[in-house]
């Protein structure tokens, strides 16, 4: 291990290099007019993981953008294997005029690589291809087995990777998932996520007269499927956050002391989070604190709604029909298809016979949760602590991975996400950046993660 | 009078001709393309005032479409002074499929006149044209001084009557306003509209975030702007009807036991007009009847509402915007202004500090109410009674008609609403008709009127 570590070390400069030509390619999975692009960096990028020592490369046409898998199994049948996930696309660079330097012209400034893509996540993702390149361009071999499934598709949420993953499970067999694709807290601060909320989408329907009618004619007769959303709506959830769906909360497994302090112990800056917000005040479920209602807390959004006149000016109309779209945010061990099921319940339950109502449930995952005394975890930490000299923290993230629930559910995998991004990289925004010194570091970190998972693995 | 009434009954074929060329035109209000069309009915009905004997015709361009103005100020100083009120412009005719003949091409079968416009309001317009021709080819003269002023901008809100009536109140100063632009009860059991609910109309915006978050990433650590909405929205009104606007009810004018017995000896066939409306059940305050909550009950309906993602599919957001469109119709005495200023300061007060609210009224028309036992209600009895044989019922109607509260509020004049439609004229709608006997009975009962007013109005 030691002559990969300093394998990284010597050759920093060249892989800084391939790392900018791999964020010269536009690929932005998003928008047609870059189709060719995004194939390029497919493409791009197989070939390197070849030059890597990676073999049985295959770039994958699953219906959209490629996929692109490689591996290298020699470390023998004893040890594990690790299936690395991560996605090469990324996120449109507009609005153009806000950028410092051109999106797709990577440069760097302050120990910053500025280019879309730099963070999320075509720096994390080459970090892993650079470790296993240090090994097998000295050792020779890896202390583990390893896959690569890359996709091209994850700002768009394609389907490719989500229909190939059932149909290739033995393909993707595998003893754990690593990503990067998360963020550290700080530069010397590492932090691992061990959790990821679940989600549950569903589309409300309340009809009330067959066609809109005069609110002047009909108001005080006719019950308003608008109003009758509303309290629909606020019997969901009260004021303070508490959600009243019957049984809803029956599964959320409790936290222990121990849990609990660990999330509470991660640094947080309240108040510069609700200045980036723009709200005027945090709020929700009083018994807890914000960084647990954000991360291990279940919760209930509308997060769209429409209903009778909705253009500039005034109509007097009841309206006939309105549509909420209506999300749930799950934790362990809630289950998505029950939690459905009690909200389906309780909204037909709830909702007045003077209107009528149709619940479909479109969307779910499953929350994630990682074993914390897992040889993976134990292997993580120990090649975060032997890089940064600190203690890892866990996180539990309030979004939802819906790939890395696909991985439990279908390949019942752990996923181990180490992510080497910072808070203020501005993913998704103008100016996306990536901390230099991060890249190097997580390519040291990798290295090190092999060896003390097949370590920890074996014992 | 009884010339005059045998002058109309004469000529019910003429009349007939004359109205079938006036709906002929095709006076859509709403479409820049029937522009002319719309000038040419103004036109056309000023000429036919002048050949009915009216004087001091005045085609008035007011900024949209033009106003027409008529009098015939002959019968004395001490004669009362009826000012007539209708509109010659129509809806769209849209969808022109469903018609079984043209719109613009009137025809009668089985005792309709059917054409966009017969009953909405050209034909009922038309019929007090009709009135004072049948005095003046007949007896020379008319029992009372008479006024006509009708606009081509109802169908469309438009503002050139609204600013035309406080610069003209000499021009249009009177004794009582004469409306035909409602319904009978049925072919023999003529009805008077006695009173019309009054409204505010507000804008309400609820702002959290200053842009849309991901409710993976802030839900349960942000206050949702679309869920405090539902929450502000299910404050206002209770599930069975009740509005919770402290004070909102205070000047409410109880009904007495007469006003209630009248109100609810109405027919009414709520089964059909359910089925009409195309709901599951009727519905509002239990304490009060169907009728009663649909006329003489204040209430409150959101008419529009929007807020996040609203197309079709999914997206998670957490929405920094909710706009919502919410009226309440008004009965006597309450008042506007005030009504305007409880639901603002209400909701500002019901709204968490977690989110802003801006609340703006953006429209506001009093409650109009007939007094029961005037010489012009008196007058309309009897000249219903003479022609139909059957005391008129008396209607407070849920709608608002702005220019009544503004003839009420600006000019200080009673409005006698005296309809000759049917409830299935299918106004609004394809296939639009007027019972033609409704036009020629309408005649002679304004015939009626105009001697029983004179008589009424000295004794």
């Amino acid at each position: 291990m030691e002559e990969a570590l300093k394998f990284a070390q010597q050759n920093q400069e060249k892989n800084l290099q391939e790392l900018l030509a791999f964020l010269a390619i536009p690929s932005v999975s998003t928008k047609p007019e870059h189709k060719p692009d995004v194939k390029e960096a497919a493409e791009w990028l197989a070939l390197e993981m070849e030059r890597g020592g990676l073999e049985n490369i295959r770039i994958i046409d699953n219906g959209g953008h490629p996929l692109v898998y490689a591996d290298w199994m020699h470390a023998g049948a004893d040890e594990p294997t690790v299936l690395i996930y991560g996605h090469y696309d990324v996120q449109p660079a507009e609005p153009f005029d806000l950028w410092l330097s051109p999106p797709f012209d990577p440069q760097i400034r302050d120990d910053y690589i500025y280019a879309r893509g730099a963070s999320d996540d075509k720096g994390q993702l080459y970090i892993h291809v650079k470790v296993v390149e240090a090994y097998l361009k000295t050792v020779g071999k890896l202390p583990v087995n390893v896959k690569f499934i890359v996709e091209g598709e994850e700002e768009v949420g394609g389907m490719s990777l989500e229909t190939f993953i059932p149909e290739n499970k033995e393909l993707l067999a595998a003893d754990v998932v690593l990503i990067s694709d998360t963020a550290m807290l700080s530069p010397d601060h590492p932090a691992i996520v061990c959790g990821l909320r679940g989600n549950v989408y569903a589309f409300v329907d309340v009809t009330g007269p067959e066609h809109d009618l005069h609110s002047g004619s009909y108001g005080g007769g006719i019950n308003n499927p608008l109003n009758a959303m509303a309290h629909i709506i606020a019997g969901l959830k009260d004021k303070e956050g508490h959600i009243l769906i019957p049984g809803f909360y029956d599964r959320v497994r409790p936290l222990s002391d121990d849990e609990r302090q660990i999330v509470n112990s991660v640094p947080f800056d309240e108040e510069s989070w609700l200045k980036e917000s723009g709200a005027p005040q945090s709020w929700g479920e009083p018994e807890y604190s914000l960084i647990e209602r954000l991360g291990v807390r279940p919760t209930l959004d509308v997060n769209g709604l429409i209903g009778g006149y909705t253009e500039t000016g005034r109509k007097t109309v009841l309206p006939a029909h309105v549509h909420a779209k209506i999300s749930m945010r799950l934790v362990p061990d809630q289950d998505p298809e029950e939690i459905g099921r009690l909200f389906s319940d309780y909204i037909k339950q709830i909702a007045p016979p003077s209107v009528r109502v149709k619940v479909s449930i479109v969307g779910t995952s499953a929350p994630v949760v990682s074993e914390m005394d897992s040889p993976a975890i134990s292997a993580v930490t120990e090649a975060c602590v032997q890089t940064f000299d600190r203690q890892p923290v866990f996180l539990r993230e309030g979004g939802s991975i819906p790939v890395v629930a696909q991985f439990q559910d279908t390949l019942n995998l752990e996923t181990v996400m180490l992510g080497f991004g910072l808070p203020d990289d501005h993913i998704h925004s103008p100016n996306e950046r990536f901390y230099l010194p991060n890249y190097y570091h997580g390519i040291l970190t990798g290295i090190r993660f092999f060896e003390a998972y097949a370590r920890h693995h074996a014992g």
